[in-house]
């Protein structure tokens, strides 16, 4: 492979650009309405051959533009096509569109019901907001792109800047696929520069938009949205603290053991990373420092992330109340763990400014007395993209605590940690707000299809005469 | 019965009076969770019951409030109370809120999987507008109420001004039911005034909002709830024009006849009235002015109801190329039925002033020369609840009608009118916006249930312990 620039990936901050590439999905869009789930699923398929097909060079183009470590992105980029041939196999035999059907019923309380059957049709053009903490996964070809092309939407994906070579070498290989295939080139596109990105999601051509990024960000995308002439779905997977919640009976050296190693994971930079974990006053914390200390400091994504992770844990550390655990040496652009505690009274007293997103390898280890404070302890979240529990009696007040953290996380793990984020039929990612916009949906697993198709009742139709057949 | 108000429909126009409302809709959603979807299904039931066991003293409310015809609303009575019945059905067993189970895999690829178990679980306090035009079915104890008690969230309903006496006498046997069945007081209330409405969106404990109206007042409720600190769904009903395209084929006097009773039913006040009818040049329209003669005037719903479509009708009357097929006698506050024609040419070369909703007894005739400029007529709509084709010979250039009909409708329907929506199980009553805020939902039937509801992964935990089981 050569990888080439193509034309969408040109100098794109111009809304007359975006609004040429915008119209060039609307087309396309119209066009790939007479192909069929099938064809959809072999296109997919095709794009994760390619990936996989050129593995090595992406991978170094990764690891020089984000600092992630090779095994970690050869990881990713399995899941990636992993995720693209997951997303084929459930829409190929096109069952998926089936809303189910109501035959036609003179009996039918209140008046005869019609024959009604209940089909699903892809939204439109996309726009998809690439993540900086996923180069693969959650960008270009990631699991957004796979959902928006499988149901059979067209896709304009906003590249993060954070890894705008992976991202025109990814786009050059979907180009590619795409015209072997024989989609026509609308079909997907890639643009770079916020003001690019600005002028997408507000383009009227833009039927739904997707995000992966901070709350701050996405909010503003939120807003811009909202306020379109027509407004259009949201799906933003923004910021969460991921609150772990530890039992007496699990506060031991490998329960915490294995927490360290889960927000230290990728530099901590997982949006499903614990910030924020409950644990009996009683409990040694000396095993944190210790597995802390193993952990060698590593570079940020960006130099943006890093700067913010170096505030907020300052702040964190000069909080009242506030010790901290470990705090590792920084080497130049390389960032080393933190971790801090503070009671669960201090917290309670004024939760806010223990409770923001932490974005990098630290997490606040807050203490209570009693285990019957957890409650308490859990009426602190509003929307959290994921919960734990670690105890070593699952009971029935286990299950009370679960009843709880559900009222405020989209996922909920019994000792397990929330980083690693299974691609399955069941999986839910995304949470209340502040942790996504649309609490209703996945960005992960089967359920991602959903976001971008409607429903259309077509009422007294026969059934649709085979392509074959003469009119 | 006894009508009397309950303490929540007391003078409710200011702000700390809805936050207390609001605050008993919270604690009493967090007592409801321990209640299973039979217990709520057992309560729609009787909410039905009570209903019907009223009917006669609440349908003489709502035709002195309303004006609408006495048969019309012993109907709609009926279908409300159908309606709290189909959706009990729907939710008794409890399987709707199970989203499948994936079973733990170690050869899962990328990575193992853990156990995930997908459920369902209510979002909190909804906020309900009630709509001028269904007094019943879509107001106090209708669709939205019904889909949100269903899944165990607790509502707050907006009255609508049309109908104060009604909406107070529903709310009353409402809050009667749900004493008998010992659900706390919370679990329903009833607000009434603009102030108190916009109080309750942006109220921070509200969960989702629903709302059947006009295109103008839903943006403006869309944006106050966009705006909040913690956006949530908001779920709005409407404005949609319906387009009627009627093939040559079947452009003949049976045709027109229904679709003046279509247009006409209720005085035009359906959300799925068709406004905009496209048919053959060569049609003989007389029939129109013949079968709108026989409808006899009558008082729409409120005033200002009334302003706006003696407004617009006048509008569109003097708009260039149109001519007045018919236009009956107005009778002091009663309207009479009006019908227009234009070109499908000026149609196209200047469409807005004539495609705006017309909420009322009348309809515009757009013609055409060819059956082939219909695909371009269609192109003229975005976002519609119906969308209907008329055909005497339904071939596959009508399924290509139809297919494109689909891109901008919610149902699409063969040689059927829109007004009349079955309550079943596959019916959409939605659109692409401004028919509806959002296209993937809808409003009756089975999946309106979806709206109030959101998943939840447990990852990793065993089966829940029977309720009866020791810890």
């Amino acid at each position: 492979m050569t990888v080439v620039n193509t034309p969408a990936v040109q100098n794109a901050a111009d809304t007359e650009f975006v609004q040429s590439v915008v119209q060039h999905a609307t087309t396309a869009f119209a066009t790939n309405l007479a192909r069929t789930p099938t064809e959809h699923a072999d296109l997919l398929r095709a794009l994760a051959d390619a990936l996989q097909e050129h593995e090595s060079e992406l991978v170094a183009i990764a690891h020089t533009e984000t600092a992630l470590p090779l095994p970690r992105l050869h990881n990713e980029l399995g899941r990636t096509a992993f995720q693209l041939r997951f997303l084929a196999d459930q829409v190929t035999d096109g069952e998926f569109l089936d809303g189910g059907t109501d035959d036609a019923d003179p009996d039918w309380p209140v008046a005869p019901r019609p024959r009604l059957a209940r089909r699903l049709v892809p939204l439109g053009p996309v726009a998809v907001f690439a993540a900086s903490n996923f180069p693969f996964a959650f960008s270009v070809l990631g699991g957004d792109t796979a959902s928006a092309l499988a149901t059979g939407c067209t896709v304009i994906v906003k590249a993060h800047p954070g890894h705008l070579e992976l991202s025109r070498a990814v786009a050059a290989l979907a180009t590619e696929v795409i015209e072997q295939k024989g989609y026509p080139a609308g079909t997907f596109a890639l643009i770079e520069g916020d003001e690019a990105g600005r002028a997408l999601i507000v383009d009227d051509g833009v039927e739904a938009v997707s995000f992966t990024g901070s709350t701050a960000v996405g909010r503003l995308l939120a807003d811009l949205i909202a306020a379109r002439p027509r407004p259009v779905p949201f799906y933003g997977e923004l910021g969460s603290v991921n609150p772990i919640f530890i039992l007496p009976s699990a506060a031991n050296n490998d329960t915490l053991a294995g927490l360290v190693t889960s927000f230290t994971l990728s530099v901590g930079q997982f949006c499903t990373k614990p910030g924020i974990v409950f644990l009996p006053a009683s409990a040694d914390l000396e095993v944190i420092g210790q597995k802390a200390a193993a952990v060698s400091a590593a570079r940020m994504l960006t130099g943006s992330i890093r700067e913010r992770f170096l505030a907020e844990t300052s702040r964190l550390a000069a909080l009242p109340g506030v010790t901290t655990i470990y705090a590792g040496n920084d080497d130049g652009d390389a960032v080393a763990p933190r971790a801090y505690e503070v009671s669960l009274r201090a917290v309670l007293d004024d939760p806010e400014p223990y409770l923001a997103e932490l974005f990098g390898p630290a997490a606040v280890f807050v203490r209570y007395d009693h285990e019957d404070e957890l409650l308490a302890a859990a009426s602190l979240f509003r929307g959290e993209l994921t919960a734990a529990i670690h105890t070593a009696e699952p009971d029935l007040p286990t299950w009370t605590l679960a009843d709880r953290l559900a009222r405020f996380a989209g996922r909920v793990l019994l000792n397990e940690w929330p980083t690693g984020v299974a691609v399955t039929t069941a999986m839910q990612h995304g949470g209340p707000y502040p942790a996504s916009s649309s609490a209703r949906d996945t960005a992960v697993g089967r359920f991602a299809l959903d976001r971008f198709l409607r429903p259309v009742v077509l009422q007294n139709f026969p059934d649709r005469p085979s392509p074959g057949s003469r009119s």
